[in-house]
Order: C-alpha cells, then structure tokens, then sequence
C-alpha cells in the first residue's frame, strides 16, 4: 500500500544534512551503522503504514467514554500501539542496559515523524510513555528504574505527565495538589489534576503517573513544587491494588480524540500513595528537563502533520483534473490537473517549504541531543549544546505549530469542496494539529520563554552562539560558488542583521526599564527568530541538495533547491517586516486597557 | 440573556460611518427611517440571541442524514428559521411591491450578520433562499415571478443555487448538466449536480432550485450555459406533484453541518421540467449577478464568525485569572485576569482589528448597492458603482474568509485548552468559518478574479476609481488636525503607492506577453490590495471615531482609534512586504515542475 511517506525525505534529513552515520564513529553508538538505521526507519514506515494509518479515521470519529470509573477507548487504538511496542520502540533511544536499543535521538526521531505523520494522536501513549521513562532514567532512584523504567522500555507499563490544574495551566506557580510525607517515607497525594493526557486506558499492566504537587510548609510558586511517581496500580502479582488516582471527568476536543485527555483526582475517595523523585521543592525543574524534550516532541508532531497533509494534497493535486491555463479560451480542450496551475504549486510549495523547513529543525535538535548524549558520555563539556539546544527549543515547539497548521489549512485548500469533508483525511489532521501551538506551554509562553528568558534573560549569549552557526552555514554557501546558494547566503546575513538590532532595540528597552514594553513583542519576535532560524534549515538543506544535483535523484535535489528560493522570496521578507515593526516601539496592545476593547 | 452580540459595534458602522440614515433622504427609501432600522436590527438581535445561538452547538453534533430519498435535520433547526421567516426578513431587502419591507440592503446586512455571528450554518438556508429571490427578481418573467418569487419571499418556499458538478467545481464551462426543450415550451433537464447546500429538508412547501445546465448544440464552455428555474414540486394543491430532482448523497464536512449539503441527481429516475430563465446561453451571467452579493454575503458571513469568536474570547479574557505581571516574583499575590497580560491583548486586539475591518468592509460594499439601487430607482448612472463594486467584491469575499479564520483561531488560542474543547464556541465557530475560504469561489479564483479580470482587465479603471476613493478618506484624515490621524492617513497615502507600483510592475509583465508570470502572483497581491482595503476601512473608523470621543460613550470610541493603530502598526507593514516579493518578479512557483514537488 502505497501512503504519503517517502522514505527519502527523512534519510537527506540525517544522511545528507546531519551525517547521523558519523554519529557510530563515536563509542556511544559504536554498536550502530547506517545500515542498522535505515532498517529500523523502513520497520517504522511499516507499522505506521499497516497499523496506524488505516485506523486514524475510525479513531477519530469515536469520543472516549467514561464508564464506572474506567476509560473506552476505540477498540483500533491498541492492536497500533502494540505493534510499536512489540517493535521495541519505547526503548529505541534508551541505553541497552535498561532493555533499550541504545538508537541516537535522531532517527528515533525520524521513526517518530513517520508515525506521527501516521496517526499522531494514537501515537500519544507510546510517546508520553518515553517521556516520562527519559525522567525517571535521568532523575529517579535505583529503586525507582528497577521498579517503573524497566517495565515502562518493556511497554508493560504505560506514564503520563501530570502538570496543570484547572486553576493553574499556563502558571505552575498556583498548583494546589498537596503531599504528605507518611512514616513509610511514601507521600499521600491529594488534589486535582487538568489536561492529562493518557491519563486511563486498558493497554498496559500499570500507568506510572509523573506529578507535580506542592508539600506541607513548601515555599509559594515554582521553587515548592515536588514531583512525584504515583502508579495507577501499587504492586504486582497477588498484592496488587489500586492506587486512588482515577479519571473523574473527560475533555471532549475538535481533534486528536484518540488521545483521551482527562481530569484526574488523587485521593479523593481513598489513600493516594506517591514516590518522590529526587529531592524535595526541585519538581518543576526536573520536570524541565523533560519538557524541552516535550516540546521539540510538538514541533516534530506539528511538522509531521504539515507533512502529511502536503504529502496528501500534493497526490491529490496530480490526479485531480480542473480548469485551463489562463491563456488557453478554448473550453473544448481536456482540463489540465490542477498541479500545473501556478496558484495550486503556490500552496504545494508553501507546505513543502513550511513542513520540511520545520521537520529539518527538529531533527536539527534532535542530533544536538545525540551530541550532548556523547559528550556525556565521553565525560566533556555541554554547555555550547545546552545553551543552543535552550533557545532552539521555544522556536522548535512554535514554529512548526503555527506555520505547519497554516499548512495544512493549504492542504484542505488545494482539495477545495473536498478537503473541507470527512471522506479525506486532509480536516482531520487540521484539526489534530490546531492543539500544538496550544499544549505544552502555548506558544504566547514559548515567545515569552525565547525572548525573556533565553535571549534577554541570558544577555545575548545564546544568540550569539546560535548566529555563529548560522554564520557557519552561511560562509559554506558563498564557498560554494554556486549562483543561487550565494543569493539564499546574502539574503539570510542580512536577516540576521534585522534580528540582531531588533534583538539589541528590545534589550535597550529592558536597560531602560521598560520590560513590559519589551516582552509585549515577545510573539512577532519568537516569528522574527523563528523565520531566520527555518530560513537557515532551508540554506542547510541547499548547500546539501546542490551537490546531489546532476544523479539518479535529481528532482528530488532540484525540488529543495526551489522550495529554499521559493522560502527565500516568500517567507524571508517578513523577517525585515517584523524587525521594521518591532523596532518601532509600537506600544499599543501594551497601552490598550480591557475597556476598550 | 447577554450574548456577544453589542448593537452599538453595528450601530457605529451603519451611522457613525456609513451615514445610512442619509438613505431615507431618497424617495426609494423614504417611507423608512433611523428609528425603523433601529427596530428592525433590534429585532434581528433578539431572535438570533433567543433562537439561533442557543441551538448552534447541537445542531453541530448532529450530522445530517438521508432517509429514503428524504434529508433529515436536526429538530432544532426549524424553529429558529421559522422564527426569521415569521419576523419577514426574508422580504426584509425587497420591494414592497412583492411583499418585502424595502429596507436597505446595508440595514439588512446588519441584520444578517448578527444572524450569522449566532449560527452562520443555520441561517444558510433563509440566505439561500433571499439570493434565489433575488435572482428571480432581476431576471424572471413576471409568470415565474408569480409563481416562484412571492411565495419566497413569504417563506413558503425556499431556494437553492446549483451551479457545481462532481467534475466541474472551479472550472463551471465543464458543466455537463442537460436541458431539453419540450413541446410546452419547458425543459427536460438531466445531469448531476454537487456541493449543493440545502437542497432538500421539510422546512418550506417547495424548493426552489436555481441549475445551470447546457441545452443542446450550445457553444462550447461558460457561453453555452444557460439559467433553469427547477422546482422540487411543480404545481400546488391537489395538482402537485414530485419533480424529479432528487439528493442521491450527502457531504460530511468538518463544519457548517447544519447546512446539509449534497449531490443531487436530476431526471434519474423519471421527467425533471425546468423553466428557462431570461434568454438561452445567458445562464452564467445572471448567475454572476447574483454570485457578487453571495460573495460579499460569505465575507459578511465570515466577519461575523470573526466578530462572534472575537467577543466571546474577550469576555473570557475578562473573567479568567492566571499568571501575574512579567515583573512580579511573588506568587502569593492574586493571579491577574489574563485580559492584563500584553500577549492576550495583542491576540484580542488582533481578532478586533480582523473582524470590525471585515465587517465595515461588507458594510460599506452593501451600502454601495443601496446607492445603486438609488440610481436606478432616480434613472441615474451607476457605472462607477458598478465598477467599485466589480473590484472590491473579490476582496470582500477573500479578505474576512482568510483574516477572521485567522480571527477565530487567535480566539481558539486566548482560551487555550478549552478553546480546544467542545464546550466552549470557538472551535466550533473556527469549523464553521474554514469553509467560507472555499465556497463561492475559491480565495484561489477570487485572486485571479481581482488581478486578471478587475485589475488588469479594465486597465486600471477599477483600481484608479477606489485609489481616489481612498484619497477621499486620507484627505479627511488630514484636515483634521488629529496627529493620530494625519499619521494613519500618511501610512495608507504610501501603501497606495505600494499598490500602485505592484500593479504597474505586473501590468508590465502582462504587456510583455508575460501573463501567466503575472497571474501566478495573484494571491499575494489579493493580500496586497486586502491589507490596503482594510486600512482604509480603518481610517473609515478611525475618522468617525475621533469625533465621538469625549463624549458618553468615549471607551467604544478610543478603543475604535486604538484598534486602528493597532492594525497600522502590525498589518500595514505587510503590503511594502507583498509590495516587494510581488515585484521581484519571483518565478519559483511558475517554473517549479509537478516532478520537483
């Protein structure tokens, strides 16, 4: 069966761009090959092509019930998610040592587009399920991985994450939920959770719930909460039971059903028991450190959903007659398809640009993880990888949320009537990705979190580093001596100009004492940013495609090398737009008080 | 029952700005007044609060369903559109002479918006049936008058436009529909016909279907169509009988699902009899007579979405806490309301600035059709009318579809989860609204309308002759000694001249035998011309707004001017931006081959 993934998109990304084959010359991944890489990837295609895809319809169309206490879920949701753990997946990008296959973040990347491209909300629970294992695998006990991460790589048992509150999403700092410490040294958990994802279902043995929660006595805000492993089920075997964490209510979304989101209470009607993680008061912090992973997780998600619903379109567009060209009169001739219409390559090209412009940075971040794993692992310094990874991951989890939906809005547009029904599967991903640029932070936090805190917060220096990289990529083009490389390397300097003395005007404004003012412009600079840094993904992916020009694969090359100009022409300019807008200090959504409004 | 619905933002576009009381001045309108049209509106927001908003969230759930050849609705349909039909406002626009109210088409539009901000797929069906009507009224004979338009206009009959076919959406000169002339003088029609909106339920004794179909030996393409009146019953009383227009299959879409849509097979089974309208081969023309109002009555449609999630996130916005000002580290203090976070007022003053320059606009297109109506009633010229109206309907239709959606995603955003959840409107209403960029002739088309046909066309006649409408406005602003205005006014003074030069660079290329070049930039120059359109529509505001200041009502009117600088600030700069990316003379999406895609 043939769907919308070709292979080759996603191996320029690692083998052309990023060289992930080079990544087994180091002792970390020595036990991999290109070979090993590629095989796993084509598994992925597999099942997400047998398993997921052809049930992502159904799923869709069925609400998940609550019924006496427990979650249905569509009957099509499990016979997937087993095949992804019975493949090992869960355990792909984790150290052997905890039952894991030891893969660099890169292609587990890779795999996870491809079945997010798929059927993204089904692939929530295996997802959540690793993120929360990453946590436990970084900050929980001996005791802890002995008794949770082992099953969780073996897919025994599924996690979640459980952060927000119906009182507190966006603010941490107003969780409720409480812990008691008991004389077992266990804690007794009481309180309210929102937005939990995963949060019940019947396709594991166990749900290892990771909870944020405040103790008796703890400081107000962010610096007193803790964070806390609370099973659904305690035990195993004969003395089994259940913990008093249940689902007492569902959300009922426009999209991404299969994913269940829930409310959730703890102790409401008995002992809720929990584990802490780590030390006491260090939970949000902890819970960070997962989160980036998280967010670069939505982007990918975003982007595999633009990717999809271009991939659809774009088949759509070849087989689908209509119309003339615009100087032909004669209505006697066949109508041509609507692909060889400039408007309907307009669309495809914007998708094209937006989707793999946003897939490329993902799987940018994604290496940069593998590259931070390594230097871990052979004992050496992070921080230039910790300081970049810091201030790519607001831009990796917005950029693609906001720019990917707009792509797939393109998609419906290019079926027309179409793509605005059931029968295609072009809406329905639209609306599964119109709740990225919502969870895991909105992206009104990521421009806050990017501008306040990575770009003003640190004075400059993570962008100084980011623009050497780009720099780097830039001076690569102009060597290059190719025409078009040359013009996409001068265009991208001058952008990096803008951001530069917009960035310097809005730290000016903070000197002054002007914050307010300042972070007012935190969403046009978080695009600002976010178009420079796709713009450099797309010269990144020129000055590969220039060389792969000329072989058996030309088109394939040719065809990146117009998405970059055609991204260059379009999208670029509105880097100078917003510096120019920006700059000019406008104050007033800042000025604008409720009653006028 | 408070709804989001606020007179005075109605009330300020129809007499601050549009002067529409002025109206009553002329004989055609003289047995009317200010006070009537206050009535009126009044009126319309009473049954749109009381009968359309409270059901639109079930009628969403419902799909409906086709039983033995009959469509079903959702029960709760029906009250509400015989609650519109009841007051009149079917006849609302038409004259009394065929039982109408004879109000103006601007007073009208007021009404209709308001409708549509309630329950935009609902009121579908009593629109359908005005724009029939009006049809009929411009070109029928006085027996199809009769016969058909009086029962319309009471109500007891409703109407439909059916114009697409499975294989010809976009493209209608492919239409391959069949009408057979009788020895009785009517037709015999055969073919099918697709994406037909209300093309059957039981809410009015007949339906009256508006087809374009060919007759035989006709010439090739959009010159052989010709216009049939096909009812679904012909004759009344004990004489009535089944026509053989039947819906054979439904279309389920992602929204609008009030509004059923479907196929309809015509003379499948048995006689199909059509009555030609006007003269043969003429079909098309008449149809895009009245397919500029429908045009104009999607982008109303479309604006009202946009107004509806716009007021409903604001009150949101007002009544939930979260988070505290950037500069406050004490989380023991109150949450704010997230209405006093800068990023939230950005997102509503946005919606504002979309949504109240949508809505103008339709306002002020409807007001020009009061004027032409004026002129024929007085035997005066309306050529400059005729041609002002030529050139802003494709942006009336395209702008508020493209920028509200955009509108109602901003207000998905502002409440955040819930937003995305089915228990708050505005996932619903962003459904909805993601059709209205597709029907009635894609975004797509509306540029090639505006550039190739509008612009280019005619030479520069259309765009000469709204430049110096705009000048009109831009002269106002600075002879009022306001420094905000003369300020607005200057910015809009050089968009024109973006838009000028745009349009001379691709007329240029057009003369040069260069047309496809041209034309392939059509939808960023839609947005080009859009953007400076709605500056105007601003400055419109933005000059009435001045004067109102002070007075009693001083918050709804500097939030007026506030919104203008708003939209000067962070919209306007984007027309130098399409400016320059249009006149680069950018070739990538004309020379990029399927094969590269």
């Amino acid at each position: 069966m043939e769907t919308h993934i070709r292979l080759k998109d996603f191996q320029f990304f690692l083998y052309d761009v990023l060289k992930v084959e080079e990544l087994c010359k180091k002792s970390l991944y020595e036990n991999h090959s290109k070979e090993v890489f590629d095989e796993i990837i084509e598994v992925a295609k597999k099942i997400a092509e047998e398993k997921f895809e052809p049930v992502a319809a159904a799923l869709d169309t069925f609400d998940p019930q609550l019924k006496d206490g427990e979650v249905i879920l569509h009957p099509d949701l499990k016979p997937a998610v087993d095949a992804f753990v019975e493949a090992g997946f869960i355990g792909s990008a984790f150290p052997e040592e905890w039952g894991g296959m030891g893969l660099p973040y890169s292609v587990y990347t890779a795999c996870g587009a491809i079945f997010s491209s798929c059927n993204l909300p089904a692939i929530g629970y295996p997802f959540l399920t690793i993120a929360a294992a990453n946590l436990i695998s970084v900050h929980g006990s001996q005791e802890q991985k002995d008794t949770f991460l082992r099953p969780m790589i073996e897919g025994r048992y599924f996690g979640t994450m459980c952060l927000s509150e119906p009182q507190a999403g966006s603010s941490l700092s107003d969780i409720t939920t409480m812990a008691t410490l008991k004389d077992d040294g266990t804690y007794s958990l009481k309180g309210g959770k929102m937005w939990i994802s995963a949060a019940d279902h019947q396709m594991s043995e166990n749900i290892i719930h990771l909870v944020l929660a405040k103790t008796p006595g703890a400081p107000a805000g962010v610096k007193g909460i803790s964070l806390f492993i609370v099973p659904k089920f305690l035990g195993e075997g004969e003395s089994k039971k259940r913990n008093d964490i249940k689902v007492v209510g569902l959300n009922h979304k426009m999209g991404y059903r299969a994913t269940v989101n829930s409310v959730l209470a703890l102790g409401d009607e008995g002992e809720c028991t929990g584990f802490l993680v780590g030390e006491q008061h260090k939970g949000l912090l902890y819970m960070f450190h997962m989160m980036n992973e998280a967010r670069i997780g939505v982007g990918m998600g975003a982007a595999a959903c633009g990717y999809a619903g271009y991939r659809y379109s774009l088949k759509y567009a070849k087989e689908r007659p209509q119309g003339r060209a615009p100087q032909n009169k004669n209505p006697s001739d066949p109508q041509l398809m609507i692909i060889e219409h400039a408007d309907v390559k307009r669309m495809l090209l914007a998708q094209k640009a937006y989707t793999e412009g946003a897939l490329m940075l993902t799987f940018y971040c994604a290496r940069l993880y593998d590259l931070q794993q390594i230097a871990h692992h052979d004992k050496k310094e992070t921080k230039e990888i910790d300081i970049l990874l810091d201030i790519l991951t607001p831009v990796a989890k917005a950029w693609p949320s906001d720019y990917c939906l707009e792509a797939n809005s393109l998609a419906i547009q290019v079926l027309g009537g179409y793509g605005y029904t059931r029968d295609y599967p072009v809406e329905r991903i639209y609306r599964d990705n119109r709740l990225n640029p919502i969870h895991e932070g909105t992206n009104g936090i990521q421009g806050l979190d990017l501008l306040g805190r990575k770009v003003l917060g640190d004075r400059g220096k993570g962008l100084k580093l980011l623009s050497e990289k780009i720099i780097e990529t830039i001076k690569e083009a102009e060597s290059s001596k190719d025409k078009t490389l040359i013009g996409l390397a001068k265009e991208l300097k001058t952008s990096l100009q803008y951001v530069d003395e917009t960035t310097k005007a809005l730290g000016f404004l903070a000197l002054k004492g002007k914050v307010n003012l300042s972070l007012s412009h935190s969403t046009p600079y978080l695009h600002l940013l976010g178009h420079t840094v796709v713009a450099w993904m797309w010269l990144l992916q020129a000055n590969e495609a220039v060389k792969g020009t000329g072989n058996k694969e030309d088109s394939f090359y040719k065809g990146k090398i117009k998405t970059a100009q055609f991204f260059y022409a379009w999208e670029v300019p509105k880097i100078k737009m917003w510096g120019e807008a920006i700059r000019s200090g406008d104050k007033t959504a800042l000025e604008t008080t409720p009653d006028l409004l």
